[in-house]
Formats: C-alpha cells, structure tokens, sequence
C-alpha cells in the first residue's frame, strides 16, 4: 500500500531536503563513530539552540533514547514514573526495564499528561530500601494522545520533581509538533522549564532515523557514552544521522514540516466532525483520536491500514504526517463518509 | 580529515548504488517496522541465498545483530564461547553481558580463529548449576585479524559444538569479504556448515547501516522479533534498511566491493612489506597487520587516523575498504617510508 | 524493643521445633547445595503434600523465591500481571525487574485480589512485539491486605490465565494462613485449583528463613536450579533450611502456628472495634488495617512499632503472629483506648 | 554420608556456639531486616575490628556477597578484573555478569594470585567506549587454590589499581583461614593494605551461612542497602545472622576454627606426601590439592565425597574443616595408601 494514510507518522517516508544531505556528506573517509566534523557542527546545532551547557548523543531510535536517558541519570533500584500511556510504558515491548533494571510506575491519566496531583501521590517511600526509589518523571511532549503540555505544566511538574531531588525526562518524539503547536522555541519548553534530559526525535516528521539525547546538565552525563555502546546504539557512520539533523534545523525544516503536520491534524478533525464522529482529545498536535463504529473501522481498515486504540470504547487513531495532502483527508473522508452512512 | 585512510572499513561512505536505492524507495506510505514490501523482498533475497527455511530480521548495528543473536538462543545462565579478540568480547563495551546476562569466555588465540582442542577445553560443567553452561560458540569470519576460517574448519567446530548440544553463531561483519577470499557462496561456509545463526553485516562493505540476523533453524527463532523490539533495534522505517540489502545483493554489488577491498590490502602489504614492514598476520581479506616502530606510528598518525592494535608488541591494523585506490596506497607508502627512514 | 508487637510476622522468632531441628541435624558432614539427605526427605515431604509430579527447590527469601518463579516461568519480554499491592509489585525495590528483565503491569483492587474482569483489561496485545507479551499472573494467598482468596475464585483465575497460554503464580508467603483460613489442603487451592508455580514460605509462621519454590508442571522447571544458582539463592549448608521445614510439617506444626496467628487477628479485630475503630478490609487471616487518626497513630508507635499503611486514608497494619498472646492484645487495646480517649 | 569428608569446607555443620547463639536471641519481637539491636551489636563489632568509618551490610551467602559489592561500586559498563580461577568467575553460573551487567575479564594465574604484571596487561582502554571500563580487581583471600596472599602483596596490586582510579574488592569467603595463616589481625591485610569492599564469610569456618559486606569508605556505599534488598539478598530476621556474628567473633571462635582447619591441612599433606603423592598448591590454609591417578580417585570417591579439580592433569581438592579430626585424616590416608598400593 503505496499511498498515504493516517496510521502513523512513521509511515511516511523522508523529507528529500534530508535525502540530498546524505548524498551531500557522502565523501571521503571520516572518523567513525562521531569524531568526524558534521557530528559535532550537528552538536554545535543543539548547543545553539538548547544552551551551550547541554550534553549531546546521538542514537538509532525513540527507544534508544529514552533508555539512555534513563541508563544514564538511574541506577536499577530507581522507579521512573510516567504517563500509563506513555511509549516508554506500553510500547516498548520492556526495554527500559530489561535494560535500565528501573521499576516503570504507571501513573492513570485521561489526556496523557500527569498533573501534579498525580505526581504527588507516587513522591513516597524516599530513604525506604523496600521500594524502588522514585527518581524519574517522564513525560511525552507531545503525548501519546495527540495533547501538548503548557510550558508552565512543564515548569510546575519539574519543580515538584526537583523538590525531591528527582529528575525529569522528556520524550520528544513529536517534540517539533508541540513547539509549532505552542510557538515557542525548543528550549523555553524544555531546558528553561526546567527538563533535566530529552530524547529528541526527528524520524516522525521526516528524517530517515536518528534521534538525541540531550543532557542539560553535563554534570549528569558523564557515562552516557558507555551507556550508549554499552545497548548497541552508537552508529559507526554517525555522519549520516549528524547530516540529518543538519538538514533538519537549515532554514527550519523541521517547523515546516511539522506545522503543515498539525495543520493537517486540524483539518481531518474538522472534517470528520462534519461527519458528526467523536473526537475523544483535544487535537492539538498531529494527532486524532475518534469514535467509530466497529464495523466501520474494519472496513475501512480495507483500505487504509492504521491502528485502533481503545477497542473497548470503539476508539482509534489517526496521524497525519509532513507529507500529508489535503487531498488524502478528502478521500480517506470520502470513503469514510461512504461507510457511516452505508 | 576527507581524505581516504587505513583507520577502518566503516570510515568510508556509502557506496553510490546504495544511496540511490534510498532515493528509489523514498515515495509514499508503507507499514511501519518491516510490515512493507521492501522489507519483505529483502528477505526473500535472503532466503534465496541462504535456503527458505531461514529466518531474517535486520537491525540497526553489528552490536545489535549479535546481542539478538545470543538472547534468542539463550538463556542468562548459558555461557558464550568466543576468541578473545571477538568483537563481542572486547569491542562492545559489555552489550553481550548486559543485554544477555550471559557469561562470555574468551578463548585465547593467535590469529583470531578458534581451534577444536582450544573449544574442547571449555567443553565441561554441563549440568552443573555452579557453572555457566557452555551453550554458544561464537566465530567472527573474517576474524578481527583479518583472517578467514575455512569451510571446513567451520564444519569441524560446528560438529564439535553440536555433539555437546551447543550452537555456533557467526560474526559476519565482513562475511562478504570472507566469501570473495574463499571464492564461495555464502551458505557453503554458513549454515551448509553447520552454523546456526549469523550476524550477516553490509556496513563495513559499502552499506549505510543495517545488518540482518538470520536464523538457519527457524524452531530457534520464535522469540527474536520480541528480543530486537526489547532491545531497541527494531527500526520504524524499515524500508531504508531493507532497500539498501536489495541494491547490496543486486548484481552482486557486495562481491564487487569485497573483492576489491580485499585486492586493496594485498597491494598494502605487499608495499609495506618492500619497506621492510613485518607483518604479523596473514592477509586474507581487508586488513593487514603490521609491526613499526613507536615514534613512526606517532608520526604517521599525523597524517593517518588508524588504531594501534598490540601496544606492547608495537603493532597496528591498517583496513581498506571498498572505496580504496591504489594512489592512497601509494602515498601512504611513501609517508611510511620517509617515516621509516627518517 | 523485646517485646511482642504488632508490626510484622516476621518480627517474631523462631517456633522451638524448629530450633530444635537446627540442632538434631548438625552432625557429621554432608554434601552441600542440597545433595543431603534431609533435603531430599523435605522434597518427598513437598511431594506428598502437592502431589508426586511437583519439582521443589528451597531459596533464601520470599524475593528470591518469586524472582525464580519469574525467572524459570518467562523471558525477559514478557509481562507479569499482579495487583499493585502485591509484595513482588511494591515491596521488593524492584527485583523482578532486574532480575528477570520483565515488565510488571500493576492492576488496582481494593482488596488486594484481582477479578477475572480486571485480569480481562490486560490480556491484549499478544503477539504484538511492541507490548510485552502478557505472560504470567501473580497472585498472594493470603493478600497483602490480609484477604484470601477462595478456591473457586483461583480456579476462575488460573482457567482464564490458562485460555491465554499464560501461567499463574502464587506468593504464598503466608499460604498457611490461607489454609487454615479456608479450611482446606493445601493442594485444594493450589495445584488442583490451576496455580503452575508456587512461593511456599515459612518464614513469616515460625520458621527462620527459607522458602520452598514448587513447580507443579516438571516440564516448566528445567532451568530452575541455574536461575537459583544465578541469583544467589543456592544455601550451600541447605540441610538447615530442610530441616526447618521437615519439623515446620511435622506434627502439623504450621497449622497450629497458622491457626493460632488467624485467632489472634479475630481477637485483635473485636477488641479495636470495640473501641469504635473503623476496619478497612475482612480479616480473614492475620491481619488487620484499622483506620486511627494520625496523632494517635503517632503516639502508639511510641509503644509499638508498626507500619502506616495509606498515609492518606489514616489507615494503618497490624499482624498478629504465631507467637501472639491474648495478653499483648489486651496490652495493645489499652493503650489504644487511652490514647483514642486522650 | 555422614561422616566427615574432605569434600568443602561447607559439608561441615554448626559451630556449637553459633547454633546456641541462635537459641539465645530466640526471644520476643523484634524489628526486622536489621532495625534490630543485636544487628547493631554486630555492626559496632565489625566496626570495632576494621574501624570506625567502614560500612556494614548482611547477606545470606557468598555469591550474594559478591554480587552486592560489585553493584554497589560498578556501573554495568564497568569491568571487573579477576583471576581465572576465582569463585566469582567460575563458581557463581554468571551471576556477577547477570546481577550487575559489569564484565568479568579472567586473568590466568598459576596458583590463584594475580601479580601486579599480570593485572598490569589489562589497564588500557580507559575513557575508551567500546571497551568495558577496567574498574574493579577481585581478588580472593585464601584463594581458591589454597594460597594466601601476603600483605605487601595486597597492598602492591591495591597501589596499582588505585593509580588507575579502579577499586580492590577482597572476596573473603575464607578470610579467618588467611588471618590464621598470616598470624595478622584481619586490617592489616584489608583495609589497612588498600582494599576498599571486602565480602567477610564464616560459612566455610563454622557458621551456618551468613556473610557481611563491609565498605571500608561509606562514601561507596551509599547506595548498598537498595542494591541488597533487590538483589533479594535483605534477611528479614536478620537477628539469626547478626547473632552467628557476635558468637563467631567472641572469644576469638573464629582463630579457633579456623587454625584448627589449617593445621588439619598441614597433616593431610604431611600424611598423603608420605604415600608419595604429588602437591600442586602450597598448602597455605585449609586447602589441599594434589595428583593421584584417576583410577585411585574413583575409587576413592566410593567411599568419600570429594571434587576433581584439573582432571587433565588428574588433580583433586581436599578441604580441611573446623571439624575435622585427625582420625579423619587418618581414616581417609589409609584408604588412599589401600587404593594406591592397589
């Protein structure tokens, strides 16, 4: 199935900017394994844009990151307390247990986003050598459920961490979504809010692979390069996710494309209103989530893959993508339209 | 430093035919995580090669292919077997350990390559729980000293290994020069041999990224696709692995490039062999191992990023690569033989 | 404070029988790590009880002894299911998770048993590499909150487990007070009633230490002895633990040691009711959870050392013990009345 | 088999003393996992024999021991250099590798010692990420081998490694058998000589199990007590460990024992050198390792239990105990001299 649909913004394929810039360093030999100069022009790029202080790795995936930044700021008797719905908590099929030791506490959220009243009632047991010790809070910007966090949502969760000495990680798979959909620079949403660690990604809004993970506290780095090898994520040709990311930041890239993937978002949730289906979250990324019938998802699932997600509630999932046309939504609307009112 | 060295096979880029491949399957949407078509035409080729019965799944890095090799055949308490200078023992910072839990045993050797006296005196405590249980060989072809076991060689200490009710795993991050220097098929020294799983690697060959674990028994793969999930190497967007195995295999594009770099490092030996070089290894695929003095590899290093090997027998390793022409042979010589004379 | 409180069952001592037993085996030399003769009479013993097929191992603890339940039963991408007050969930600093790799997937009950319509809410995802596989089921007989399950209601659990290709385990830390409690053999609600795998401990009922894990399928337990060996629980001198548990069996000494902490707990329950305290879950084994405003609560636990249970709710455990006397009840009451009317 | 062998030194029972120490605490409640005061006792004792500043912590047995040391002062990419021959390489089934993550890299020795040029080979790599990081020697006092290591020794390979930033961890499994040996109080070959962890075992000298972890710098210890309970080593009667302590340090039991065991070992090698049979092993403490023909340890065997150690070069292990007689001794040398002359 060669077309576009709305199952995932990984199913799309990658920007040709990205594309030209993997051609572009592909000269000469380079230095492996991230000594070579487009490695650390892309470091210089973070630095730029998220403070000089901050501690930059790159890594093949969403799952890599999130790892080493949990490797990196826990040890295995630490408890990471997140969203039930976050990624790192169902879909990552136990990495971050299998490789960091950390117990995943699961905090039951409606929209994806923990509150401080959430958060508050897991800060217990510091000092008691029987629980795991709450150490990590991670939060996804943007959530799994399409929702963007305020910056002063951020700043309030980190503040409450900080107070028991505890860190705060942010998954930023869609981390370009929210900055669009907040307008505001990365780092006022991030290192000024008072985020300890971000995993930086890029593949869902139209970089090949590649993500980082970025230390706002050197001091809190030191090992993330063992970490890094040690779980089989430092990239012997690093120049070709380095180029990426290059790419990515040139004449912002990734605002474009991630603002054309929002305003797709708003669109498909206009449209199928009209169609008088249920939107269950606020839509505020690239992200929607509806209620249709059973029978109607099965059939249109014929002809556009994409996931459900709540089965129980009839609820499912659709993503639009930096290469989303309009002329995608009207004919996966059409056909939606067609099978509502079959 | 953009200019062609002897550091290592993965300081060079990526074979032009390969990029394009990348461009070519760059156009609309395809399931995510394998489930496109590319993925699936890429293991055919696979199949095709190696027999249908086997069982393929690519990965982002060589470290990642060998960690799901040894966690789908094992279990914590098994015991991996492997040369001392196996990249799984010295060159992945513990991944195998961590990632596994297994213990691994270095099996001390001269030129890489294990023998069945030196395996069969491991080969005991079976069944008692006080020890790790001998259950993995594992062999790296080409061996990281540049040597390459023949296929015979291979079958005796396959055989060996299955009479203990153990398997053999391969490292092939250089199979494909290794086959250039048998002048054989990959499956006559694989799993016509008795090996059972096999890290099958392309990066050092002219690929971006991407290696494929395969499994000749499919009975022993029935958890793989779990244990690369859980450790982070299943890649959202497939299909730019994938793509880049069908342009390796198309036309044979991999012999091409393996037989050359092979060519490549007999012309380096036999130049630095005229300067007098001892070498300490035999040259039977891309590297070449060289005795010279202390202050002349300081020196060369100047001009030359390449890694000393045995510090205290003043060795070092110089690598070609796919993309390695005589004139760079020719004027490394010539600084070496200044050096040497100076 | 060397006096008997209400803390923990396991801040009593050891029953006499069982010191006693210490005693008349430590003669002669015999071979360590379980090859003697008394651990084989306290395997037939277990054997009797549980039925002939069963493969019993003894650890240290009861952690020791649900990790190799987990370790032995799973692979690391599995998923354990247990209610979130279960020990292995909030009790254990994380042990299951680092030492099994698995994900444990928390389920919220008020009375510390799960339903089959709770356990229904997580068996999804199978075969889904994304989601750790659901796996195994955990359940405490007796609960951490003092209730015990009835037969029926196991049976139930353990068929909808078993639809699912999954497996259940029991902790039994405090099986005997279930026994007693509901009035039947052991093997009634264990291996007749589904349960595969089972944390037999004595621990917190007279004995020292030890725990007993019983396999009720052979099949499952091949690589018990390396997972017990591998986590450090093989007790070289393992005749001591034996003989704890032949004289724990002996006499039916746990049942009345079981018995007498169950009456106690009726006894305790009555005389606090008495003084007007609410009671917050069915006392059917040894303990009670009373909700008493903080200020006494404080003043108490001058007196007696015991634990706060829900800070939030006042609530607070007590657990009466094999060693409990009507007299430190009546202690107890006094000066909670004194200080409830204080 | 109830007579006493020469099979380990942990086929011997109970000291008398220890097994009434644990009826003298058998009274009353008391707080558990080491809230208690009879914990207390023991810790000032061990502070009393190795200072003031050093920090203690209780664990079931010798592995555990290990385990919780390496934990507490490794990351998992650390390395731990060991000789090939020690319990935590060959004895443990991998829990070192599986517990912490960490390597362990086996230094060939000929009696069980390291020497400052053998450790010297393997400090390199260090910053270097593809390498695990050289971080912690382990060495065993008395070695598995029977010797004993003098205290410049210690101190010379102490020097060496803190040079490198890396710790010594003493694994003392039989460490009143080395202090016997060396008529030296236990500091002046531990932390007086630089060692930084030391695993102190009574065990194999009269205990029934226990052993204590003692952190000679508390700034490393910071994090002992999660590490301890989650690798399920936290007791939660502690007393009846504390308790072996303080009986096994009054009145110097343990000088007792264990120089009874020694000087046992003294007239086994007298008495089989006599018979003509070869001694491979200085007999420093309680270990005797010697050459007879396999067909003499078979039959041997028949009528005492006993391990083979080198069967290559037909090498078995005798064990000495704090229990052993001389008409044991008397016993077993007869046979020998039956079977030999046979």
């Amino acid at each position: 199935m060669n077309k576009r649909g709305f199952a995932s913004d990984n199913n799309s394929g990658v920007h040709p900017n990205i594309l030209k810039a993997l051609s572009e360093v592909n000269q000469g030999h380079v230095v492996g394994y991230g000594g070579d100069s487009y490695t650390q022009k892309a470091t210089d790029k973070f630095r730029e844009i998220f403070g000089e202080a901050c501690d930059v790795y790159f890594v093949f995936n969403g799952t890599g990151a999130n790892v080493l930044a949990i490797n990196t700021l826990s040890h295995s008797f630490h408890a990471v307390l997140a969203p039930h719905t976050a990624h790192i908590v169902t879909d990552e099929c136990g990495a971050p247990e299998k490789l960091t030791g950390c117990k995943l506490i699961p905090i039951s959220t409606s929209n994806g986003k923990i509150t401080p009243e959430m958060l508050s009632k897991h800060l217990h047991g510091f000092g008691f050598e029987h629980h795991s010790q709450p150490h990590l809070v991670s939060i996804s910007q943007v959530t799994e459920l399409g929702t963007v966090y305020t910056r002063d949502e951020i700043k309030t969760l980190c503040e409450l961490a900080h107070q028991h000495n505890m860190y705060v990680h942010m998954d930023g798979a869609r981390i370009a979504n929210a900055a669009v959909s907040l307008d505001l620079p990365f780092r006022e949403f991030t290192v000024d809010a008072g985020i300890d660690v971000l995993s930086f990604g890029g593949t869902k809004n139209g970089m090949m692979m590649g993500e980082a993970v970025i230390f706002f506290n050197p001091d809190l780095s030191e090992h993330a390069k063992y970490f890094r090898k040690q779980s089989a994520q430092l990239f012997s040709k690093m120049r070709y996710v380095s180029a990426q990311f290059l790419a990515y930041f040139d004449n912002d890239l990734w605002k474009k494309t991630a603002n054309h993937a929002n305003m797709m978002a708003k669109i498909l949730e206009m449209e199928v209103r009209k169609l008088g289906v249920e939107i269950t979250q606020e839509v505020q990324a690239n992200g929607v989530f509806a209620i249709i019938p059973d029978a109607v998802r099965d059939e249109l699932q014929k002809h556009y893959f994409f996931y459900p997600w709540d089965v129980n509630r009839h609820e499912v999932r659709w993503m639009t993508s930096f290469d989303t046309e309009e002329t995608d939504i009207h004919n996966f609307c059409s056909k939606l339209k067609e099978l509502l009112n079959g």
